[in-house]
């Protein structure tokens, strides 16, 4: 075969993975939306044979053929960087056996069904065999795939290139004193002993919060034609294909969750909204971490939509729906300061505990310390230590989170490293722009949506994460950026 | 290979063959429903993309070796007739050439979308260039297969296996002068000529108009937890795996439209639930023709609720939530016999000479003497030469039916052959249970349920439809057994 050859052949097998993949995102979507109940068997079926499929595909001999042929050429600009980053795809897929990936695809959506029922019941035991078999496999999973350090670099890796467990301790120990130093402050001001939720017990019609869901969500740039919010148990993104970007909501008690959680979700979907589109079948087509794109959401819903200058436009809205009437009171009860028991309905300032506590019970259950049977126990353990408070029970505990249910095991430390960039992002932002927060005043996001898209989006997987924040902000990941953010902000409230 | 291997593999292949028909049924639910406009060309690949690999699935050579020899092993009961048939999907399958198969797959979801727009804008223009490519893909196709007698017959043949031209038009023929004397009787009737819609006019709300949809459809049998309902252009049913039953529908000016078209898709949707759990992954595991499916569907739809006993139990809840309030008038405007412009929306009596229009064009554009670009001329002077009426528009004309833009060119005549099913079915129903009248009026369907479950759902493709219906009913095809059943009720209202 030619060069030529060859790089046809490495292109077909980008978009044919790529279709499968989106193909997968549908089933996952209908999965969590619309699919009736009973049909939960069949849709295991059908998942673990695209699974399947997809395995057999990225693990086949003339693509690796190809590659390493491909490798060894004289290739320039994207063709060299596309090679080299497929060829890694490649080689770490060949590392896990197929019956392995047929069988974490197999049990994923039963195990699904099952945190879904255990949720309704409050019954952790009907979780438990499932989440017991996932940790298994992930634990299988993580051994073939032999990084050096702790066994939970091998599943961080997925989700962060290059993170590992040793950097991760030593961030998130500054961090935690540094979060722990900050709420001592907040609770020991007058403020917070005195502080109350103003707008509890307020009547927010559900039409009306996905009205305005509806509307933040076009504003912010993520258009009809390409995109929709549906229900679902948990607020999640999605991407279907080019020109289809899907996100998820539900109305819970707190008023501003349909609304913010949207935000959030369409934070990630702008950034998938955006790739080039020549990479929408190669492997640049994506984001190079779960952490950048974690800023992307965490970004738009703190930095933005939880903003004064966010208010100054949005309040008028909510007054004329809800009839709210004090914008102070307002803005307090967004930014309100309390240890939650939910993770996404946490404040700002307590969140990262939140994902420490995911974090260090992650890594009991991969190196074997910790019982899948005793999470109950654990969690509630930790949520003392941590946060002073016990969740009343299971569903509010251990069961709120989807992501072991579907073997994410190594995603929950992206949601601090999103936090992290984010808040260098913002920071960029307004240096760059000292005038911003009079255009989000009127209700003008295009500015933000344009530099995010120019300065992240359009960079798709060409870049590392590393570098794209160094090149937008100056810098690469810098966690006192965020403290700094978070002193200013909350301190500013809780005087 | 041993003959337990050859079996073995001949099973996986079914398996992965059924998979990827389910994920493709998803696909097009989903299209027709919720997927955003802007998704088109993404869809269209992704829908090519599994339709190359069923169609390389289905001609692998493993497979067909096996199936050869399994052919000449002596296999007794399921196994020999699965094999038997498989093996005549396998021959039809191999004479396609795979460039074809998804050029059409390519091609399909792009028509579907023109033809949406084509409508929205009353522009015949739009779809045509697609509707072009559509028929020349069909003819070729047609010639490809290479059945005795006309070109359609090769189209024909992939919904009701074994029909053809030259029977349908015979049939045909008859059953026309049969209608057309069966309406000169009807027009000429003292009631035909003061009639009018009783109920024109007023106003029946969205919501209430889908409340007794999802209560009839209920009541049915087809449950929450194993199927849904959903809006699209098209009320249509699909099937996405076991457990997993999807209808559609849509608000019309006609009241009736999304309550009757639900209890029509909703007899499709009960046929598929139906199949026993071991033909789950098989290819008994599916209805022997369209026929046979569109007689369940229509069945529901024009004999049971269209009938004066369904309507005894049915009538107060329309008037609880519509104020209906003359029975006889309500009957008789559910059976109002009036030429029509659209099929969906036609009466019993003149139902099948719409099909018998589309049949006539669809002979015509596949032998070459009709052009796709006359169409719309055609179509508006069969209409005038059959109902005596011309459509304002394209809309109500020649785009109205979603069909050709799907490449279904042979499946309108399965729509005639569903209704004789039907009216046979309906028959041997009443004479095996004279009371069943009386467990109608209660609202009490379930014999009847059971009873098409018993006699036709649970033989899937194990037996031919004639088989079935002459177990069901003790004879064959009997178009006049539907004829008598028009006149027999319609003479009663127009007398």
């Amino acid at each position: 075969m030619t060069k030529e050859q060859d790089l046809e052949l490495v292109k077909k097998y980008q978009k044919e993975l790529r279709l499968i993949s989106n193909i997968l995102a549908l089933l996952a979507w209908d999965l969590e939306t619309y699919m009736p109940k009973s049909a939960a068997n069949a849709r295991a079926e059908q998942t673990a044979f695209l699974e399947k499929f997809y395995h057999e595909k990225i693990n086949s001999k003339e693509l690796f053929e190809s590659l390493e042929k491909l490798r060894k050429e004289n290739l320039f600009g994207e063709d060299k960087i596309i090679i080299e980053k497929f060829y890694k795809d490649v080689v770490r897929a060949k590392k896990i056996p197929k019956e392995l990936v047929e069988e974490l695809a197999r049990i994923t959506p039963l195990s699904f069904s099952a945190w879904q029922e255990a949720r309704e019941k409050n019954d952790f035991k009907i979780f438990q065999p499932y989440l017991e078999k996932i940790v298994e496999l992930k634990r299988k999973q993580a051994s073939y795939i032999g990084l050096p350090g702790h066994i939970y670099n091998n599943l961080l890796d997925d989700f962060e290139e290059g993170m590992t467990v040793e950097i991760l301790t030593l961030k998130f120990r500054k961090l935690k004193e540094d979060l722990v130093k900050l709420l001592n402050e907040i609770k020991n001001s007058k403020k917070y002993r005195n502080q109350k939720l103003n707008f509890k017990g307020w009547v927010f019609p559900r039409e009306k919060q996905m009205d305005l869901a509806r509307d933040v969500v076009e504003r912010m740039g993520l258009k009809n034609e390409f995109s929709r919010i549906d229900f679902a148990e948990h607020p999640f993104e999605v991407k279907v294909g080019r020109g289809d970007v899907r996100i998820t909501t539900n109305i819970r008690e707190d008023p501003m969750f349909s609304f913010l959680s949207s935000v959030h979700e369409a934070g990630h979907g702008l950034y998938e909204s955006n790739f080039p589109e020549e990479y929408s079948f190669n492997v640049l087509g994506n984001a190079p971490s779960f952490g950048l794109h974690e800023s992307q959401s965490r970004f738009w819903e703190n930095m933005i939509a939880k903003g004064v200058p966010f208010w100054k436009y949005y309040f008028h809205k909510f007054k004329k729906e809800f009839g709210v009437n004090d914008f102070e009171k307002w803005y307090e009860d967004i930014n309100f300061v309390n240890p939650s028991k939910i993770r996404i309905e946490s404040d700002e300032v307590h969140y990262a505990l939140h994902i420490i506590l995911r974090f260090e019970i992650e890594l009991g259950l991969l190196e074997g310390t910790i019982s899948v049977k005793d999470l109950p126990k654990i969690w509630n353990q930790k949520m003392k230590e941590l946060f002073g408070i016990i969740p009343e029970n299971d569903k509010e505990g251990v069961l709120q989170d989807v992501h072991w249910s579907q073997g994410y095991f190594g995603y929950f430390p992206t949601y601090i490293l999103g936090s992290i960039y984010a808040a260098q992002i913002y920071e960029s932002l307004k240096r760059e722009f000292p005038q911003i927060d009079r255009e989000i005043e009127k209700g003008d996001f295009s500015r933000i949506s344009e530099w995010l898209k120019e300065k992240i989006h359009k960079h798709g997987k060409k870049l590392l994460a590393e570098e794209i924040i160094k090149n937008a902000c100056g810098e690469g990941l810098n966690p006192d950026c965020y403290i700094d953010y978070l002193r200013d902000k909350y301190l500013k409230i809780y005087n």
